[in-house]
């Protein structure tokens, strides 16, 4: 059987999301992932069009940075397609041992990430997996948290982005790669 | 190259497993599974022997089931391994559209998992993995919902049991696998 096209894996990629109004509050449309983790293809498209980009922009990559908690779905994935590792960036709390944090505002409030202190490396190319980017809090949050630690942000990578909430003008100067766009 | 022995993998995963005492409150020696992500051939090495765990004694499994956030980080993995599709149990809250949910206790308190309805079929076969047994209270949870929903778990697959903590009895009749004991 022929492998599929990058237009076929887009397009199986867009038809296993779902749109759920009003969750998780009144006038969010919530776009729902769960479809593409039960459907055995479309993960691997999605991991191949994160790999084939990776390969293509920066296989010079050291390490895969995930989001607490649906960043995790996706990170080791690719990260064991590239033979590289995965770090756990978390929310407050959950990483033992010596940590590092930086907080950020939320839509009503303040939330912070954390990672282990000894997670990056001075030097080091990190690229940074989440699902879903809207307005980029938590990303920017894990490239602060890069950066302080003084690893090198190559970019982000998100399976969806919404547009209009222009998360990548929040993320510059790390450039972000999306597969689907709302 | 050879590829490693079962025991080569198994004292990887064993090298690459830390402790913290007195996390995340005094009295709690935590096991921390971090460096297992951060090294590809440890990450490899677990879903490896998931992998012919699953092929050796339930190979008509049908669905991979996860638990928020550290079973996440190996469940999608095992699912890709096998061909199948993977299912998020969640905290309650965290999924949209008509969910079923349990209530469980923790140490202090309650908690609930939850699950979108139409994850599991009537009659389904699944496995739920996570990174950890202790107590085997979400575990047990996890169970409950499958019930729930008429699908038919087959076992459970952990890294790590706590064996002290009878998380197995807990869970009976469903089998539990694990890599490593302490």
């Amino acid at each position: 059987m022929a492998e599929s096209t990058k237009a076929e894996k887009l397009e199986l990629i867009n038809k296993r999301i779902r749109a759920f109004p009003d969750f998780p509050v009144k006038g969010i449309l919530f776009r729902d992932i769960c479809p593409i983790l039960k459907d055995p293809k479309a993960l691997t498209a999605v991991i191949d069009l994160f790999e084939e980009h990776v390969r293509q922009t920066c296989p010079q990559i050291e390490l895969i940075v995930g989001l607490d908690a649906r960043g995790f779905l996706f990170g080791p994935l690719l990260a064991q397609r590239l033979g590289i590792g995965f770090v756990l960036v978390r929310k407050k709390g959950k990483l033992p041992g010596p940590t590092v944090s930086v907080s950020y505002a939320l839509e009503y409030g303040k939330a912070e990430a954390e990672i282990q202190e000894d997670a990056v490396s001075p030097g080091q190319k990190v690229l940074i997996v989440d699902d879903l980017l809207a307005t980029g809090g938590t990303l920017g949050a894990a490239c602060d948290l890069m950066k302080k630690q003084q690893a090198e942000v190559v970019g982000c990578l998100v399976v969806i982005e919404m547009t209009e909430l222009k998360g990548v003008e929040r993320l510059k100067p790390y450039p972000v790669f999306s597969l689907v766009h709302f």
